[in-house]
């Protein structure tokens, strides 16, 4: 009988080996099509960023399935799912000019460093629009939207083991805002002597 | 014999665990009052900031009773009145444009690293007025203030674990201050070709 | 709608964390009763560690009931369980000379690295009944039977994650087995010599 | 009002930053006195033994003192009075045979982790005496008193910082127990051999 | 023409690109098969070691080929090969009970630590031959061998980046070559205590 | 046999020591002769400037001998020519205000990271030219100068291992382009003013 | 005669000890009176600030007086006479708007990072002077010596050891003549469009 | 004038990295014919471990004589210094079977770490033997001159720059004399048994 009960065990360890294996290659394709996402919206090239980001999608649909069977070995899936967040809501934000209302992810550990990643992609968006001598109206409302982020974020003071270490992470998005408010005081002054 | 004075020290630890924990938790909703004042200044929300802040100076005389009797464990307590510190310090400022003549705690481990880290709420409230075009004479009171608070702290060159680490922390006040100085006369170029 | 989807999301968090904070509550009990149980037997007031053990089996009995709602943060009771594991491994071991056929818990993590642990206990054990000269069948019954631990512990070589730590535990449980039989032939002629 | 305020507190400051200094410097004395004592246990000179152990019993009542007036400094004291208890204990169980009944110091960050580290030093000293080939009656009696320090301390399960880092020198004493029974095992059997 | 120039860097990094993955894959197979094979002798199956070990060969022969054509990429491969020699060379020792004549890979960096760990199995190898109480003669043979191969490596005394991280992992041999001497003598009283 | 293959890889070992020095001090002249270049134009002295330059290319001639036969220790110049590529790129671009059509060095990991470090030079002159009240024309030119040099290596998305750590380099490039944009429209309307 | 030469060398170490902290407790005070001087000088008042550096060079003569003697402990005092060069120099700058042709020390380790560090005071004291609306010619002239003493120290490229950490200090300084330059150009922009 | 210091401090500068380089080529010859002296102690090869020590004591003359001169760069001496004061004292005593009367060197931050770090090598000496099953006379007379060395270096309780890091390495050494004491009992219990 305890042969049995260790032979069921063992089983199950050679089960849940193979799984990990599965959730990390899975979650390393998503990775890699979320950042190429992310990368395409910075060239603006808007169409590429959709697809890379519609394959990663779909590919987390896949990998979420792990998560029902096998909880505790699914924190290997949350970075790569944070990078997903990340690239969703950069690119929703760049098309639409405001925070998405749904997300494709709600685990925390992935939903919520993802979208304070973001913050410092729209930081690096807002600069590059800025050297291109964009209204500035259009920078402004992204300004809003990152600070609009970080309230939202804010909220979360949880343990780090359940916010996917979110806190580090907000004290870099508030360093971006705070640089992006001083960067667009210069860019405003450009186009004033524009005129 | 010995076992009295065994069993008696084990009652004293059993005591001092009990009290580690209410301060930890005790400080913790101190620590949240706080930076949601602090967040409701930025906000703009002074109503908002100001029941936060009052709850905070509450919650705070509570937790203070415990210096007293268990001044060995008081350390936990520390960077929850810190932050106590820098939220009275910061709404004060914002309200009435000049440091507050009295604090609410007088800890120096607590009062000055929170004044340190006022002089960075301050930087982050000066760049949003810039931002949306206030007068240069607010902000540039805000500035002075910012230098005020540098000075009063840099006469505190003591041990760190006497000040609660305020060295660094005056080193990162300094550049916040060297940097909205830049910012403003940014902001004063675009007041001025504004009119 | 997006403002639902956070307050589900922070709600969720609140409950996650007040679970964390009564699966550490709870743990530490778990392993509390367990190493009074343990040190019990080593001071051969068995009546004494078996109750210790019975309550340290009622509590786990609750604490395990988190594992099913809360997979990903039931970790957090795996050093405890572990520490049951031991303790009623080691307890039954000394009582009845054999391994147990059944185990209060299935959870690799715990059952793995507890039965590994169980082996130095049995060491210190038979160290003990040499040093007072108790007769050598029974010491090197408990011998084998800590052979007979190691052999079904090295057939689980899986990723540490899945075993809890194993291989540095059992590495240490070997060193335990040789210098146990090097003690015991030892003992042994001396018990020779003494008669 | 605010300029006295800070000027009351630097100065509370610059009295604090001397009393760090005197106990630095106080603490340093007691240290040395007491592992002056312990190394002369060990090279069984228990007269210069106990001259070295008088003058740090004599140089901890002032080191006390300064307990009550500064208990967030105090910390700075523990290492040294730790090294006290150790030399304390030491020397009255080299003496005497047995634990004693009081302790020259009741603070638990001192006495608990100064007992453990005792128990390394009483393994050294069986050890000695083994080489030398001295009685085992004598040796026994050493390591039963070892034993017992442990089962005092093993009751102290609190938080590291109130009981000086107890946990992991308990560890250490556990294996010292283990280690010199073996050793004990092999002395025996070549005082046997001897004959 | 200038553009040309930069087209030709990026296909080139592209094809980098393209060899650093499949350079990462392989490595991964090499590693894992070698690990396998070394599992398989403890276990004292020498078939399926050989074969674990034929399969890591087989797959280094292909690895090897990137390193013409990618020197400057081809530190991706060390780790992997470093634990093919350990492999190779363990599996030897055990069955031939001497030190090899050939080695499969003359890289240093992987070489070099490759023999270094290989004491450590070794150490391994000759504590189960002494718990089951094998002859002392070839334990004393495994540990001249350890000897052996410390000799050799110990005249590699080169950069870091020129010997795989060499230096460490000598003093980890040095160290398991001292335990299992100290190991020996307790197996060689046993032996004669048995007779 | 054995001796002889060690025998052999020790004698490699110490010709690659020796290289890895050769390199090291034939770098070091190389990055010395590259800075004092970019000094020399900075203090607009381009007759010195071209001279250092000169110099560094011909010592990098030699330099760029070790990469066929020691490539997997060529990393060690690889800071060295970078500093060669920035030289010859930041003295090209202020002589001939265009991007040169050929560069000394074809190795991504110098010529990337050379190119995007010559971005900060460029400003730094641009600055000074501003500061010194120059033509707005010719500053305009160098700003899209850096705007060319930045869009060349925002193409180079590849692992840092291949492009000499490129990305933060690239960040910091972007910085100071919108910087240097800011200050080159102010210092277009101090020239309009003043005239 | 073993035991005199280990005699000598404790009386040695016990004479060197006091001088360590000799050397301690008197650069304190030097880099105290120095950071007060620079203080000052920031607050204009350049009375006080001389006091304090004229006491800084006599507390510093004093002080060089232990380089002689103890040669390997003088390390401990760099820190402290940096400071005082970069107050030293610091004062004499802003008094008399060169950089001064003496210079109270001349061991690299304290002089070129305290002339370094001087750079960042000069940026501090000429926005200060650019907030206050102060005429361009004598903030122009600032930024000039600022120019100048980073082309003085770009020439000693020695190893971190010999220049007491140079190189990152000039790093920063090139960045903070960078941003002095720019912000110059926003005040003489402002003083345009005042007049 | 002040280009005539700055040019003096330079030149001052070049000799002293010309000092470095040679400090260090030399130190590095010291330390290797140093370790092979030991090397050839531990193979049984006295004559060679003498002809390299003779070598390394001849080398070391020459280094010594750039203390005086550059008392702040010998710093980078004391590793290879404390290398040899190890194999002087190691060879001396494994021939002599008493601590020398005379050491080499008199710098403590190499003449203590160095006597240490030979209380190591006397361990690993002491195994041989015994493994060999020589007489435990000799082997008593090494422990015995380990604890010897012991007692002299515990007298040296000075700050860790001044001793050369000496704690830490006398804790290893107290470890490995009660872990050499521990095998002698087994090796003087083989004996016995062996008769």
């Amino acid at each position: 009988m305890r042969d049995e009960f260790f032979e069921k065990i063992r089983r199950e360890l050679e089960e849940k080996e193979k799984m990990r294996e599965e959730i990390i290659v899975k979650s390393r394709k998503v990775r890699l099509s979320s950042s190429k996402a992310i990368a395409n919206v910075h060239r603006e090239d808007l169409k590429a960023a959709e697809e890379y980001l519609n394959n990663a999608l779909y590919l987390a649909e896949d990998l979420l399935n792990y998560r029902e069977k096998h909880p505790d070995q699914f924190y290997l899936a949350h970075d790569a799912l944070q990078e997903l967040v990340e690239a969703y809501t950069f690119t929703h934000i760049v098309q639409e000019l405001k925070i998405p209302e749904r997300f494709p992810v709600s685990i925390p550990q992935a939903l919520l460093p993802g979208m304070a990643d973001c913050i410092g992609e729209l930081r690096r968006f807002a600069l590059t629009m800025m050297v291109k001598g964009e209204s500035d109206e259009k920078i402004r409302k992204v300004v809003e939207i990152m600070e609009e982020l970080y309230h939202i974020l804010i909220e979360f003071d949880f343990h780090d083991r359940l916010t996917g270490n979110l806190r580090p992470k907000l004290d870099v998005a508030r360093n971006s805002i705070e640089r992006t408010k001083s960067d667009l005081l210069s860019a405003k002054l450009i186009n004033l002597l524009d005129k």
